[in-house]
């Protein structure tokens, strides 16, 4: 972690950044969605910006509502993701495992957290945040533009996804005009 | 539009580039969500990479299902949003007015229009299609990271809100587990 930089998880072992693990990324990218199009040198360059924590099984590594400027990318483990009803009761809204990202949203609007998430077994995961990134494409812009690209094709598939499901829930829900 | 570049639009007035419009764009700036951070000058390097129509009312410039790689920034007049429900009957999810962006997503991903986009009035945009933001990217970096960013910015805010109703319609869908 380069002076000056935030320890988002200061309660966790810190593993350092995350070029250890290029290899074993590499060898999960065909499972990785924001990494289809990187080859090994810039997944190398990628990982020196992203610093890398072990979390136990039960961590709540992210918590609904909670501000928060940074995604993850699970590199080993589980976990289930989790968000309260409008009567505060929490329901288990998916769940994701290695190369998968959480978080993006709030990376990119600082807004609070959507919902929280939860290790289910012991974790590895790589923290990026805002202040990385903008240093990033600073940096390397070819990389940069490359993860901005990537990112939006993640969140443009997840809205076509949430999108219909959204008009086929309120089609049932409505009344019938005919 | 320069030599080689597809015709979106070979059926309505083309007005050439928008560079034209670059001050009404600067005085409806405080409603076009996706050029808040840009300058009179970043905006004027933006509009040389976009060219401009006008489409008299009932036009239906962009059709649910059609392919597509480009999105439109509505600069004067107004549209509806139609979307297709199950049983294959349009209803109207939106509109649109000056400063608005429509048809981002298949800008992103080339899939198939999510909605239709009918003029309610006469309409004056301004279209953005991939391979005039890749070279856009490529020679002017900086802007490019710029307006990948305001689209990843649209996205999540959309992403965030889409995703909001969908938890509150599957909510008062589902059956309670208590």
């Amino acid at each position: 972690m380069a002076q000056g930089d935030p320890d988002h998880f200061p309660k966790l072992e810190h593993l350092g950044d995350a070029v250890q693990y290029v290899e074993l990324i590499h060898e999960i990218i065909q499972h990785i969605d924001l990494f289809d199009d990187f080859d090994e040198d810039e997944l190398a360059h990628f990982a020196a910006y992203m610093e890398c924590y072990r979390a136990p099984a039960g961590t709540e590594i992210i918590r609904e509502g909670d501000p928060g400027d940074f995604m993850l990318m699970i590199i080993e483990g589980t976990v289930e993701i989790m968000r309260k009803d409008t009567t505060g009761v929490p329901a288990r809204i998916g769940n994701a495992g290695p190369g998968k990202t959480l978080g993006e949203m709030s990376l990119i609007d600082g807004e609070p957290r959507f919902a929280s998430c939860i290790a289910t077994s012991e974790l590895v995961f790589a923290v990026l945040d805002r202040a990385r990134l903008t240093h990033l494409i600073a940096d390397e812009p070819r990389i940069g533009v490359k993860i901005l690209m990537e990112l939006l094709m993640l969140l443009n598939q997840r809205l076509r996804v949430v999108s219909k499901q959204l008009m086929q829930c309120l089609e049932k829900r409505l009344p019938r005009i005919s």
